[in-house]
């Protein structure tokens, strides 16, 4: 027995998981075709606990398409050890995202060693750990995507903070090796934003597209504090015309960490989400 | 009778009065006193409940100079009634100043209206209230100092993001009009910064140096979490060598929001404040 079939998701619709933490893999799947969503982003944990082949068989037996996986990156250890062990790490998340069939790894670059204080020092061990990992990620067909995060950041997540930043990074290598994230919750603030976008079209960098409102007070720790779309003051419309200017024919990724989002069912959620991305994102 | 002298502060350092708010005004020109320390930079309400003609008389007999009062600015109203009040408030700013002897108002802009996801509309209108502003301020001996508050203040608090968006500002008026802030807790992360020193210095337009450092996890709110000189991950040196190679001769004024300092005894908090001052910003 067949019910009717649902409501495509707008072409270009993406729901990232973590807007959905509350489901498993298997519900996010059938939460997602029950929706008409066609496209995920994925995480790494939930899919390496489930199993990167199974996780791929689930998602495409769904008729779903991965359009990133989060995360690698945290590149910025000083020490011969920790940096064989990010590389290793780092070499592992290609290779799932390759399994998965996405051509996007999004990087949280990593922010200063404790103890540290040098910035500069910290952003140029992430271009020493992208020429190396540069060729890998493409000969796996899988793209390396910095994520510039927001300022708030910048000591101890990822001192890549600017989408003009991520540009000076992911510009010393090829574009198919190295790409860059826009996210509207981590760039919104940036004045020079939309002359950066500008320059990604054309430099054709944009690797993947996230969508989240920024929403006051930020909690503590200030990690989960995403807000749903149209809750805060993004003009998140703005920036889809903008990425789609700069020639980005690629997914729009609805990521938001929201605990108050968690606690409810995750089909009302997404419900809710794709009725905000009609009428705040087209 | 008298005691041996204090040894006196480091030259240049000013004591901003909520690095020890738990201090009352009378308390603080005595604590600075007795400390040696002969520069402090205040702030409006605990001013106006004491009475701006006195406090300047306490501080004055206390043989201390004020380096800056904190804060006018919230300039982005965008409705008749709320810019002139903001206007009127400004105007009061600007005339207590006066009184206490300061030439340097410090100004967090404002954020978001209500509602409103126009970050360059908001922009705008701090300019057109600086346009105002600037010649009554000077007409009183006191300058604007646009301060640029971290991104993470953006929506609720201060649409000037950067040195650079706040150089910007200042330049469309007279140098003796309008000037800017370098509070290192809201630069530190960002890597055009040297740069804008440069520039901010070659345009005269440096008109105070705040001192803070960036501790991890920001509470909730991200207001009062500012770290104690040296806990932190901010190169306080680098920022004090800059601004005197940009040829800045001002005060160096620490000004730190943290709960746990308020806790404790003033003086010691201002010892510690001297001695961390000379180990980490000297």
């Amino acid at each position: 027995m067949s019910g009717p079939a649902p409501p495509a998701a707008p072409a270009g619709f993406s729901l990232n998981q973590q807007t959905v933490r509350q489901w498993s893999l298997p519900e996010l799947a059938a939460g997602c075709a029950a929706a008409g969503v066609r496209r995920v982003g994925l995480w790494r944990e939930p899919v390496r606990e489930y199993g990167a082949t199974a996780a791929a068989r689930l998602v495409r037996d769904a008729g779903l398409t991965v359009t990133s996986l989060c995360r690698g990156g945290f590149l910025t250890a000083p020490d011969p050890a920790g940096r064989a062990a990010a590389l290793a790490d780092n070499r592992a998340a290609v290779e799932e995202a390759a399994v998965l069939g996405t051509d996007t790894l999004v990087l949280v670059s990593g922010g200063l060693p404790p103890g540290s204080r040098d910035l500069a020092g910290a952003r140029e061990r992430i271009a020493d750990a992208l020429a190396e990992l540069g060729p890998f990620a493409a000969g796996h067909g899988v793209r390396l995507a910095i994520e510039p995060l927001h300022p708030m950041y910048a000591a101890d997540r990822c001192v890549v903070s600017t989408l003009g930043q991520a540009l000076d990074l992911a510009e010393r290598f090829p574009a198919r090796q190295v790409g860059v994230v826009v996210d509207t919750y981590h760039l919104w603030w940036d004045d020079t934003v939309a002359a950066q976008l500008v320059r990604a079209g054309e430099s054709g960098r944009i690797a993947a597209f996230q969508l989240a409102d920024w929403v006051t007070p930020l909690p503590e720790g200030v990690l989960l504090g995403r807000g749903q779309l149209g809750d805060g003051c993004v003009d998140l419309r703005w920036f889809r015309e903008r990425v789609a200017s700069a020639g980005y024919t690629g997914a729009a990724e609805v990521e938001i960490f929201n605990p108050a989002l968690w606690a409810r069912e995750g089909a009302d959620v997404l419900a809710e989400v794709l009725d905000r991305y009609r009428h705040h994102v087209l």
